[in-house]
């Protein structure tokens, strides 16, 4: 067998690691099948014009990675791969979605992304979709308007003004594939070099995406009443022309902003030119104490305030329909420099989510997961009463997780994620949600979500944390 | 009527232009309805404590944009508006797509950027949606891989590598809503403060998206063999880091770039570190004469190509799903810089589009395509016979334009569209697709598309223009 590997003396990487990429692919790729006999390094390094040491290291590396096998005598050999076998031997025609990941033994995952999809109305979304995939429709898959169709936007418009309290037209909102999409197009619009307040802990896909635009991020601290707005000015946050929040309900520390600290935002926004409130609405529909309170949006009487929402909590991640929500000036700014951007979202998926809105079907949808997800919220806070001696309960009135505190500082917060974990628990630790994890000064605290969980798992989940951390 | 108007002293725009911004908003809301009556000018100006010329010019603005309408004595009333009323009108749950601008009295036209869909398969797609969206697939609703589905790009990849010798594994491979955002990513990917050179006329799209990032462009003319890579360095494309070219067909030429001149720009990529050359493959699908030209990636032996494809033109505008093939080296640097970003493309949708090409469906239906394409060419360029004593035809081997040039100069290419367009024919200036409109120095020439149009009226549109432009 001889080898043809195309190298680059220049790059990239060295030249044994060019030979080792090659030939691990072409075993992945199944061209190398396993049993395969390879060159000797001698002739291989003959072959290419290197040195036998340089096809020496590539061997040893594969063979390190268990890719081939050598015997004396016979040489180099192609490993069998059990894993890479099966991916060969899917049969054709059937789409293998990934697993949920598990990890290594993990029993419970309280992950505080999940959502629970057992109640995902398959059959309503089954029955709206062939509806719209039918012959006259067929306009329907030429190109459509650049903010998303219209239709969709007044749908989304009037539930947001019903819903939220948000004021707007139609003409104000774009549609767009998840919001991480939209706020890459979002500072298209505002410009580069902006700078940014956060909240700290935050989202932190948000940050990533305002770093990867070149945005200076300003981590600022809360207090139970939100982002501390006294500190833009002169603190922390010391040159933000920006800000971004979670008004209704925090990410992740579950803080509902209090209308005083609203006020102080718009006031600041609005006390220089170009200022803007970025209001991200991830969950806002899941309450379960109080009465909601209305969008910052509808607070804002100076086109100050960027609202962004998403339907991925309320009807799954996997649709990737977000919006935008943008006063009038900005509307101007993105009609000239972003204006030009195609939809990123499929009109057939725009008109199943048009009809999924106005047929009455999320509403219903809404309630129902609301019932759903008050009721597991109930099993987790009932079982965390065991807890309370140890640990005090947070951001327990809204969204899919409640934060828990050490409030004996027995154990860090790596303790008690590894302690869990040694229990096939898996629970997050606010660190993670920091800006620059070593600024957390909080006390030791762990989130919990509970959305993707049954009632079952939560107990069992609970059961194992009290055994992890020695409570009674 | 009391009109309770926000006004923000510090704008955006004038005073009279926020009230005049706020009634018609109401109208086309339908706040105000047809017939209602407005305050006087005398005493609105009161109640928002402006000048009265203020409220004069915002009435004066409604009335010049048939908002309003005034009568001596009775006053200003909203005016009645049909077209308004329509879209209010449309039944609750009917979503109506936009129509295809047929413009003011345009009876054919010649839209280059047109598809065909009467051939689409709207069966085959409503029956795998249907499959796709059955509960034990829920786990497609979760999220999903950011690079797009692995079995997707698997299938992608086996495409390419067959149908355009492309040469790539699936984990080079990035799913993404359509070429603008995927190019988006890449600028993220390559990092800012580019300097990259486009043919010239180009794709207009991918150059306002170059220049959203900050981008510079760098025109560089063609001849007959494609862009001039001679003018890479120290000619028209001097300094340039990276080439957007589209080798297979150059849109709007039509230009197949020769063998020797791909070799060329590989040559100039490999010569100096962190060159890349960017392969549009957006229409390589149809072609009518002559072998299929393999990818310019797939000659690439040193990872200096990043290939971009879509299926927009081979199965629909609407559906948004295109793709990315980088090098080894930018898959390292995606990881590190764009890694996550979440996918643009709905995971049932990668479904759908990985079921249609793995079942054959994509095969059979580029198939048809290619013969319906082929019979509606075969019509216009027996048409166009009779206009070859007046006019070359350029770019008629491939994609689905050509070219017709006034080889005479009677006309200017103004002179040419006007013409038609009194006709009731579009037919499109080559100097749109010019970066500089004024460097424009070719012969009159306009683009003449026909994927969207019947045989009928291919005809009728040729017809129409031999009276325009004075054919016998």
């Amino acid at each position: 067998m001889e080898l043809m590997i195309p190298l680059n003396t220049k790059g990239p990487g060295p030249m044994y690691e060019q030979i080792y990429r090659f030939i691990k692919e072409e075993i992945r790729q199944g061209n190398l099948t396993a049993g395969s006999r390879l060159p000797s390094t001698r002739v291989l390094a003959e072959n290419l014009k290197v040195s036998r040491s340089t096809t020496q290291m590539a061997y040893e590396q594969l063979l390190s990675e268990g890719y081939i096998d050598s015997e004396p005598c016979r040489g180099y050999y192609v490993a069998q791969i059990e894993e890479l076998v099966e991916v060969k031997e899917a049969p054709a025609g059937r789409f293998v979605p990934e697993q949920e990941e598990k990890g290594n033994g993990i029993d419970v995952d309280f992950s505080p992304r999940g959502i629970d999809l057992d109640r995902f109305p398959f059959q309503i979304w089954r029955k709206i979709s062939r509806n719209v995939l039918v012959d006259d429709n067929r306009a329907l898959f030429l190109n459509g308007d650049p903010q998303g169709e219209y239709a969709l936007r007044q749908a989304i418009g009037s539930y947001l003004h019903s819903a939220r309290g948000v004021r707007c037209r139609p003409d104000q909102i774009i549609i767009g594939a998840g919001s991480e999409y939209l706020l890459m197009l979002l500072s298209l619009i505002l410009g580069g070099d902006r700078v940014i307040a956060m909240e700290n802990p935050t989202y932190k896909q948000a940050y990533r995406v305002f770093r990867s635009q070149g945005y200076q991020v300003r981590p600022v601290n809360m207090d139970r009443s939100g982002i501390m707005a006294s500190e833009l000015d002169g603190g922390m946050g010391e040159g933000a022309d920006t800000v971004y929040v979670m008004p209704s309900h925090q990410y992740p520390m579950g803080t509902v902003m209090s209308v005083r600290r609203r006020q102080e935002l718009l006031s600041w926004a609005c006390a220089k030119e170009g200022r803007y409130l970025i209001e991200d609405d991830y969950d806002s529909e899941f309450r379960y104490k109080g009465k909601p309170i209305p969008a910052l949006q509808g607070m804002d009487q100076n086109g100050r305030v960027i609202y962004i929402g998403t339907f991925s909590k309320s009807i799954a991640p996997a649709i990737r329909i977000g919006f935008l929500v943008l006063p009038q000036e900005l509307m101007m700014r993105y009609r000239e420099k972003a204006g030009f951007f195609s939809s990123t979202v499929s009109r057939p998926d725009q008109n199943i989510l048009y009809q999924f809105l106005t047929e009455g079907h999320y509403e219903r949808h809404l309630n129902r997961m609301r019932a759903v997800y008050k009721g597991k919220h109930d099993i987790l806070l009932g079982g965390l009463r065991d807890f309370e001696e140890a640990f005090s309960i947070g951001g327990e009135y809204a969204g899919l997780h409640v934060l828990l505190t050490d409030r004996k500082g027995r154990y860090t917060e790596e303790e008690l994620e590894k302690a869990a974990g040694k229990k096939g628990i898996r629970v997050y630790g606010l660190s993670r949600y920091f800006i620059h994890p070593e600024h957390n000064s909080y006390p030791p605290t762990v989130l919990l979500g509970y959305a993707s969980l049954s009632a079952e798992e939560i107990q069992r989940g609970l059961k194992g944390l009290k055994e992890a951390w020695g409570i009674a």
